[in-house]
């Protein structure tokens, strides 16, 4: 796709879904635009800045109908750097355990950091003059999706105590550049500390409600199901639906099936927690977990952004599997197992992170 | 000690320090007074309630001197149904794998439920003008502890965001009773979802800060150390502190090592995820986690209080083990071994719940 790297893994070309190699990951704090992965569930909507409008609507004391023009003079403008994480990040290693048939085997770079620009949501809602009773904002994008049953516009809502909590962003810059069209320009959500699907692109309608949307894409799945439910059962309700993201962490160098050197190795990668977590601390083991050694946190502690981490291991001839795990400010770490984890949506595998190497003799 | 059960299994009585035997918890929603653990660093301190004062300074434009009938005259009187749990809950599954020298070996009672009645620490605050610059809460105690370096009040603080967050209390009730002296009669702190050590008891001093407090049991303890810390460590500074609690859970029937009928066993347990978060599900396992089924959650979801939970399971003769888990609303769930968290002071084990019994041939 244009504006992305060549050596993206591309994981569906209509709608285009991808995500970069390990070490692209590891190159800088915020990821690069043609490096950040895209997940789509339907073609990219053509949208004419010009045209296009931003709808306010349902439990407020008066509709809103704005354009860019007006958001950019109507509201104060503000730059924030949030990770987001598919729902799906890191499937991988669950269809390692078990298939999971129609999703895609998403390996560690289903996340990525970007300096989001635009206006808070708080800003807006207050100036539509949100209602008490309203529990639940609604976004609807642009992008029709074909899998949806029926198909229908992607959409996604949050509580209200997220929406006006003030991090939550209604964003058209990305690393201070226009919005790319594959991230929902000409304007997106930004939900930092959620997982991906509720960051809504190519915005086009906010509803207030006094329940959590009905989209698909909110009510029928993104639902944590128990591994021993039907991969449908979320069409039934079944399952609790995906908001604030747990820990996790992985290894985004050396590459899986790497052939490094005997001796010391530098090992790097990213560690991230949602909502209201920040991330403490990563450990690195070479021995299945059985001694852990602390990862230096490259870094500074962001409220919404990952931290990424390295660590010096030696490593003698043979293979060998390094592995990672990181804390949060809850003292919570990461599952060892994503036999553990496994669910038949495969979301939310935040089991350890292992890479195997091969070390020369 | 007066007002407990006979029946409490007590690791210390100067101070006192005891927790209800497993099956106690099970009882209720609410943890009745005679059953709630107790936690205490030093002598309960003789308060006389009618000289009493509580006094609010630090960066705040007006200090205020209040008695309990300023408070009950001045704010607006609430109730809150919300779990503590001591940081050092569940340490006997870490003591298991290797001895923490000092630590009292927690069981599974080291938590408790209650309806909290007092104010909001947040409108106290906004009586006093708290300043722009105080980013941290401090709440000192009027109980003084010889195991702190040096000996000292007890003391903790809270970041400016979660004090203002309204869920905060200063309590006199605890399930509709007058707050008991074992628990901070006249007034204590009430920090729901926090580590139990940041509900002070005995409160008699709030102050507003720039920084976190410097008090022993904030700055030196109740801090996460890595494995290979010292467990002198954090009186330097190593490690960091705790505060919102990780997802948990522990069985509370049947009783560990007890004997049972072939056929179905009901199991019952509590589960709870400190701050913004809830429990969705919690899975029992007699093959070790080899297949899980999902237990009936017997508590509705609240936003504060612990969940218990049940689950029928069949046993065949022999000795079996029983093994639970719990997720949290960000899809998190239990590590699986306390070999993996254990940790030179003990705290925040959140290893899966296991309890053996056997099975009548």
């Amino acid at each position: 796709m244009a504006g992305k790297r060549t050596d993206m893994i591309v994981h569906g070309t209509e709608p285009y879904n991808a995500e970069p190699p390990r070490g692209a990951l590891m190159q800088s704090r915020l990821t690069a635009l043609d490096t950040f992965y895209v997940r789509n569930h339907g073609p990219i909507p053509e949208l004419d800045p010009a045209r296009w409008r931003l709808e306010v609507g349902g439990l407020v004391s008066g509709e809103l109908r704005l354009s860019l023009a007006d958001l950019r003079a109507g509201f104060a403008e503000l730059e924030l750097d949030a990770t987001l994480q598919c729902a799906g990040n890191r499937r991988e290693g669950l269809i390692a355990v078990r298939a999971i048939p129609g999703e895609a085997p998403w390996g560690p770079g289903a996340t990525g950091t970007a300096r989001w620009g635009g206006v808070s949501l708080a800003d807006v809602l207050e100036s539509a003059g949100l209602a008490e009773e309203a529990s639940h904002i609604e976004f609807i994008g642009g992008d029709v999706s074909p899998e949806a049953q029926p198909a229908q516009r992607f959409g996604a809502s949050i509580p209200r105590r997220k929406a006006l909590a003030g991090e939550v962003l209604l964003a058209w810059k990305m690393n201070g550049e226009p919005l790319p069209a594959a991230h929902g320009a000409p304007l997106r959500v930004v939900v930092p500390g959620y997982i991906g699907a509720r960051s809504v692109k190519w915005l086009q309608r906010i509803v207030a409600r006094t329940t959590s949307s009905e989209n698909f894409f909110q009510a029928r799945t993104y639902r944590l199901l128990p591994a021993d439910a039907d991969a449908d059962a979320g069409l039934n309700g079944t399952g609790v639906p995906l908001g604030a993201v747990a820990v996790n962490a992985d290894i985004l160098t050396p590459d899986e099936g790497a052939e490094v050197q005997p001796g010391p190795l530098e090992v790097g990668g990213y560690a991230f927690a949602g909502d209201d977590r920040h991330v403490i601390r990563v450990d690195v083991s070479t021995t299945g977990g059985g001694a852990w050694s602390q990862a230096e946190l490259i870094d500074a502690p962001s409220r919404w952004a990952w931290r990424r981490w390295r660590a010096q291991v030696t490593v003698a001839p043979g293979p060998v599997e390094i592995v990672a795990r990181a804390w949060d400010s809850a003292a919570a770490t990461q599952p060892e197992h994503p036999a553990q984890l496994w669910n038949p949506k495969g979301y939310a595998n935040n089991a350890w992170a292992r890479v195997s190497v091969r070390v020369a003799g």
